[in-house]
């Protein structure tokens, strides 16, 4: 998801809220944040935002949801804007592989490794986790039956390359935001070679 | 690392207070975890335990760095049993995609994801999981080297193959820890088709 779309669509005090909460994980990540963290990235009065959220996991799994509902928004578009199923996996893996992230993007990337982690020991992050999972593997699924049907990829299970390829892309969220050294091109070729010799059919 | 023989070789002490931390972590994940939850499962003086650390996180990077030593002491003598490179990455595969992993691993494994999600903002755990990362990469690129070198796999690059295998057993730890419906079968399986169209050499 952009930046500069988030929130967009929402009433405006939602979208501020949901904008000021952005920006608080970039800048502080979730073990340092606050409500006032927040609060001081929001323009409007801040009572109105003690007065919504009792404290910063209420508000946080709000952002989520938000975030998630967003994303559904702009994969539809984007899915009819393409009707290459090799080049709709491409973006996504251009998108979720990026060597070379901005600061913003690999500091927003850090705050949902550290949002992920509280799903294992709160139910409601879980439930938050497990259902964002259940999108972005059905995204992935759709994309890869798209292209069995099209007789562009093999006739595999698409559910099952989508699950993989997914926990790739999790794999290397989660080790870029909590150690050096990741070698994201040396993940991303061997991405594209799972691509081209199991999933890529055959020319005849 | 399996439980029976955590803390092996070292000075009893040690070793006790490392075993005291794992039933520890294992019973209370890390966010609830206390020097005095450790102190609980520690059979000796706990004042001995309070001498030694001054916070939780200190004696986490402790036991942290153990358990790597350990894993690299055990996986030498694994690879010296077995001097075939495709069963020893099956090994490693069964090991970290068990897809019906006890509740003692399963804990464990939450705690070891929570632990990872501190290096977002902690110096120490990011110099550890770096250290950690490096470790597994080596031993997995080892094990293809060796397999490249008898012929069994083609001549891709070793340390590609071994970083990419293990962004899918993060992705697949950290998933499993923090949502539910993970399908790790089908997760393998697909590991299992990219080793086998991706690595292996094409009998002539």
């Amino acid at each position: 998801m952009d930046s500069l779309n988030r929130g967009e669509g929402k009433p405006d005090t939602e979208a501020d809220i949901m904008e000021a909460t952005y920006r608080a994980l970039c800048k502080h990540g979730y073990s340092d944040l606050t409500i006032q963290r927040i609060g001081d990235e929001f323009e409007k009065s801040k009572s109105l935002l003690y007065h919504h959220y009792e404290g910063k996991d209420e508000l946080l799994l709000d952002f989520l949801s938000s975030m998630l509902e967003e994303f559904e928004q702009g994969f539809e578009c984007c899915k009819s804007d393409s009707n290459h199923p090799e080049k709709s996996l491409a973006t996504v893996l251009d998108h979720s592989l990026d060597p070379v992230p901005d600061e913003e993007h690999f500091d927003f990337g850090q705050a949902m490794v550290e949002l992920r982690a509280q799903a294992a020991h709160d139910m409601d992050y879980q439930e938050y986790f497990t259902k964002s999972d259940a999108v972005f593997c059905n995204q992935l699924t759709s994309i890869v039956a798209d292209g069995v049907t099209d007789g562009i990829f093999r006739d595999v299970d698409p559910a099952c390359a989508a699950e993989h390829i997914h926990t790739i892309i999790v794999g290397t969220m989660t080790r870029r935001a909590t150690a050096d050294d990741v070698d994201v091109e040396a993940i991303r070729n061997e991405v594209d070679e799972y691509v081209t010799r199991r999933l890529k059919a055959v020319e005849s």
